[in-house]
């Protein structure tokens, strides 16, 4: 019988999620990591910032963790890096502009001097352990994306990252078909691919078809001043914006945060072809003519404190919006946003502005590969065992179909889950375990100090409010000596409530009264009658459950 | 000069909104109110159960109302029925399904005795005060739509209500085309339309279409248990549903609490066709072979209580899913349920269920015009004056741009908010003020008494949970007698940062005895210093910034 190691492939993230990509390959005692990402919090998550992968399981195996290598630069695949590494310092290995972006990151948490960085570029090869690591181009909705060939002894991981199949991309950098035959050719054992359009019939449109749609637009609003939003790491759409202004002979200025630390990182490294004197500052836009100006900005998902959203509620301190601005958000609300897009929307026609948006086609194409595009990858490369990744279920069911449909036998097809241990040998595959994974809320400071407790209370919490009931006791006799007193926060609106507030706090007084408790050993019986009499009376009189805190002290 | 009376519209609500329809006509002194609908609540209104158009307008002129008329009997046209009949107790007008639906709400409310309403069909035409009010059969996705026209000495107002253009209706009642040539060969002075689908090019597909699908999945499904959710109140859907399950032999089960009501109501109505015997309950359901049996549920938006949603998390005690159910989610995600439903779509899925949703084309179809059918109605009806109405402001904004294009004069039309009086003569239309119009928040039995305060307060309290400081002080020395002592409720979880908080409490205790505050004068201050002390603190440690609740009591 082989006594030849086991390659297993345990996903950490992004399977039956859109988040918090990350995929552990091990051979053997080696352990090597694709992507490292965040994801935004899901409703119901209160007053979290971001959640992060759990790496229980990498830490239980410090030692055999040998490094983690990036697809590209987007946060849902490298925002975790600056938690993980703290906790996990291990070398990171990416191409210049995923390491730029990555690097802007690191500095902000004074992690620079601890992290090691390999660049890396397209059809490198890197020997890290057992591991074989291979960096092969693609397209995506950010440059310097590539997918990962992990040549191990016993065969061919290929992970796609993200990826579109752009026949056209903007800048002339196609997929690498030729490589990806080659691999096919050979023979894949695994493929792993982007499930994140896979109920997508037909083609994604190219990045280049946004360009004709800004070009025609630049064109049409001619007299107008132009303001576009879109997605700051969607570097080859600012690109475009940028030819549409120069050819339209317009100065163009950077709005929003994140968006002019994108457009300073790949100018800087040689992603973004700026024509001389074409970038200006907002206050000189100001005082140029309203047909010589683009203005670039963040917000195209209507984020509460984007420059955008501030222009639209007219509290942004630099950038007015006037009648017959033409305002482009070139972007499609990300499930969970649609009603903040569309909030902004109606505010920047409220005050005259033209808002080409969504509804309009042309405005904005995907990163993601559709239906067409998922099977021709899966043709290139020819793989024994299919894994759908970047996927909620649905979407990883769907393109489990499609490798069905393409002839990858269904018994070789693991439509899998976070934590699920994929075990391959050269000609088997099964699920072997699995190991901790799940959700780390990023509250603040705090990182995994939010479960489910914390939760469920502020849930509850902004429902229907809090009661506070108060009483001071003496310790001797059990006697009231102060209170009940009661306040509330959330609940009602208190000067139009103090009938109600005043009769319960009587009931509470009454019921107290009653009980001689004394000592510690008898006040949860207290409390719990008082959220009982508070609760019963509250609930009959306004159908209302707030949350009932009963504070005794003693004196 | 003519001294004619003055005719005013003044929307109360469905202007900038989708929802809480309500529109008031007045003409000198009488007022009639088209539609008294509800609206679920925004992001934002935590714990807020619906919403409610503020009808202060109507109760400071209630001697001029003299009644309310329905277009249809859908919850955004009469869902504030309940509530606003006991302020302002008037007649009610609509076709027997709608009264039947309202029948009983105001059944539950006991509102039954005291309410009078009048049962209108198709082309009655009833004289209120001033105005013959005309009710036109329009198709809608619930039977028994109509539009009204009502007739004033200087013109006539046409109000569509919610309104498609179908070819093919499934009750064979084709919108009275007729009557609407005949109005506006005699000329309309003022259109309101429905521009829920304003943005949207072409024709909206005709209801039949889904009957289709459902015949082709009954099908396809041959050997399957069947379960279809969808809108309760979509009688024609139902309608469909049954003939397919009948067709290909099934029984029928209906599960869902306002899905059995509307069966109820719209059997004992006339308005569904039930073949004899074909309609079971779930005990009979679960005995027949899976083959034999269709289920018709509520869930379709993914409403965490709905039944659909309860059998997906296996929590419904009838209806377990079983591997190899096709569930059949006729029903397109309301914007803000898109997460909701992909959540419900990916439980199905696990639990081995082939569900047939969204993404597959003719599983459902809008109820409401799109913009050649808009255009149709303008053309049909030929206005003067135009006023978009049900619709966010980007919809309106659009409507009108198609109200241009087909040649009604820009001046002529205008894009109102709700409180807004428009005032119309025969030959002029303006803005001639505004009157008090917003949003009425229902939560519990209280209705208006949440108002910013209190969720603003839910706000916060949702983000970072709150801090109880409580000190009990003797009011003769100003000494602390017990305490500070913290608690916290949906901050972090306690157990894992027991120093943080007794670090604050040291703090604050600290900063306490610093004081000598004495008497209720001095509170404020000690509060604040309180807030302050911590606020820094625990900001500083957490990146939070909970609600902090200092209590004073005196002994």
């Amino acid at each position: 019988m082989s006594k030849e190691p086991k390659l297993s492939l345990i996903p950490l993230g992004g399977l039956g999620e859109i988040g918090k990509n990350m995929m552990a390959v091990r051979f053997g005692e080696k352990i090597l990591v694709i992507d490292c990402g965040l994801m935004f919090p899901e409703e119901g998550m209160l007053g979290i910032d971001i959640v992060i992968p759990d790496i229980t399981y990498l830490l239980e195996n410090r030692d055999s963790v040998l490094g983690i290598v990036l697809t590209h630069g987007h946060e849902d695949h490298i925002g975790a890096l600056p938690y993980v590494l703290r906790q996990l310092n291990v070398p990171v290995y990416g191409t210049k502009l995923t390491l730029g972006l990555l690097h802007g990151k690191l500095k902000e948490q004074n992690m620079i001097s601890e992290t090691i960085l390999h660049t890396v570029k397209p059809r490198d090869v890197v020997q890290v352990g057992p591991f074989k690591i291979e960096f092969i181009k693609v397209s995506h909705s950010i440059p310097d994306a590539v997918a990962i060939a992990v040549h191990t002894p016993i065969g061919v991981v290929f992970h796609t990252g993200d990826f579109k199949i752009d026949q056209t991309p903007v800048d002339g950098q196609v997929t690498d078909f030729q490589r990806l035959a080659q691999l096919g050719e050979k023979g894949v054992l695994v493929l792993l691919s982007d499930s994140t359009n896979a109920e997508r019939p037909g083609y994604t449109m190219s990045e280049r078809f946004v360009g004709n749609t800004f070009d025609e637009t630049f064109r049409l609003a001619a007299e107008d001043r132009i303001i576009i939003a879109t997605f700051a790491t969607n570097v080859h759409r600012l690109q475009q914006a940028i030819q549409a202004a120069y050819k339209h002979n317009r100065k163009v200025a950077v709005v929003g945060r994140s968006m002019v630390n994108v457009v300073s990182v790949a100018t800087e490294l040689g992603y973004l072809d700026i024509p001389d004197g074409i970038m200006i500052e907002l206050e000189e836009a100001n005082r140029l003519p309203k047909n010589r100006v683009a203005i670039l900005t963040t917000g195209s998902q209507g984020e509460p404190m984007s420059a955008l959203t501030r222009m639209a509620l007219s509290d942004h301190r630099q950038v007015e919006i006037l009648p017959g601005d033409t305002v482009i958000i070139s972007a499609t609300p990300i499930p969970g946003n649609e009603k903040l897009v569309a909030r902004i929307i109606d505010q920047l026609f409220k005050l005259g502005a033209k808002v080409i948006y969504e509804s309009m086609s042309g405005i904005h194409v995907s990163g993601h590969p559709s239906q067409e595009e998922l099977k021709l990858m899966i043709n290139l490369t020819r793989p024994k065992f299919f894994v759908p990744i970047h996927g909620e279920y649905r979407m990883m069911i769907r393109h489990a179909e499609l490798a069905r449909d393409v002839g990858v036998s269904p018994e070789h097809i693991f439509v899998g889950e976070n934590g699920q241990i994929l075990e391959f040998t050269r000609r088997s595959g099964r699920v072997a375990g699995r190991v901790a994974a799940g959700k780390v809320l990023v509250d603040g400071l705090g990182v995994g100090d939010v479960g489910n407790i914390v939760l469920k209370d502020r849930r509850m919490l902004s429902q229907d409010g809090i009661l506070i009931v108060v009483v001071t006791i003496n310790r001797e006799t059990g006697l009231i000596m102060a209170g009940p007193d009661i306040v509330s926060r959330g609940f009602v609106y208190v000067r139009e409530s103090e009938e109600l507030l005043e009769e319960a706090r009587m009931r509470v007084k009454a019921s107290l009264e009653k009980c001689t408790c004394k000592g510690i050993s008898e006040w949860s019986s207290m409390k719990s009658q008082v959220r009982d009499v508070l609760g019963k009376y509250l609930f009959e009189k306004t159908r209302r459950r707030p949350m009932i805190l009963p504070i005794i002290m003693e004196v």
